[in-house]
């Protein structure tokens, strides 16, 4: 089968590419591993607080929780149920928009991310940073800024600040 | 609350590391979109196939395919007999050692990685690499093999060439 129309990866991309997806593989893993065994969170409940928790008002609307956490609303809603379950969050009607719900982080929920985040700092240091210099810190934002302009055009994941 | 040990990240080191997270959310979820659409494959499934037809003889232990697609062994077993199931891959006792097992790719594997790879291909070039410079293409590799050695200290994901 001949096929020269394909835009094969040199030596040098298919090192990068190989880099790239095992680091996709095994860091939300181990961010799991570490929040679940110490705080007893996935990665993804943990990012849902630690974003309310630096809200105004610990408060974000479901559809801007949604779009900081890359969740659908769907996913994000059954999540949402299972923390409040939890008493860590609570939902209510929006006091701007009757048909929006707002959530907000509970004085627990508060808490749990204040006892989580020590260990996940440290674990995200260990595993990633603390590997860079403060130039490839830099160099780690600019390259997964071009990538994140190919994977997330509408800037979903783009950090509010 | 005060707690002044604790190495907080700094907004460089923050920018770097949401960018980072976000990659590693986004890539995997675009990855198996395209290739489930387009070839009814998950990514995992399409490693599996891919891993075995560059190896010699189409053929890998399942340990050492494990290993090269930073699965568990019974993660990896569940899959293989689901690609077996579809006549993509088989197994058979190993010829050079009774108690294991190799995993080998079908000729209809092999025509399902052949026609898989171009989508895949442009898929992975699109959303990453189209993005970089060849001097960033080589930078990505610097830093994803820096924080490898941090995520993967036994190297199980280092490709073999």
């Amino acid at each position: 089968m001949v096929v020269d129309d394909i835009p094969w990866l040199s030596p040098a991309e298919r090192r990068a590419w190989l880099g790239l997806v095992a680091v996709a593989e095994l860091l939300p893993a181990r961010l799991d591993q570490q929040l679940q065994r110490d705080a007893a969170l996935t990665h993804f409940e943990y990012q849902v607080l630690a974003m309310l928790s630096e809200a105004p008002g610990r408060t974000l609307r479901m559809t801007a929780l949604a779009r900081r956490t890359n969740a659908t609303l769907p996913r994000l809603s059954h999540v949402v149920k299972r923390l409040e379950q939890r008493g860590l969050v609570g939902r209510a009607g929006s006091p701007q928009d009757r048909r929006a719900t707002d959530a907000h982080l509970t004085d627990a929920g508060w808490e749990a991310v204040v006892a989580a985040a020590p260990g996940h700092v440290r674990t995200a240091r260990a595993l990633t940073l603390d590997a860079l210099t403060p130039q490839e810190v830099d160099d780690l934002t600019r390259l997964t800024g071009a990538m994140l302009r190919r994977l997330d055009p509408e800037g979903r994941m783009t950090p509010p600040d």
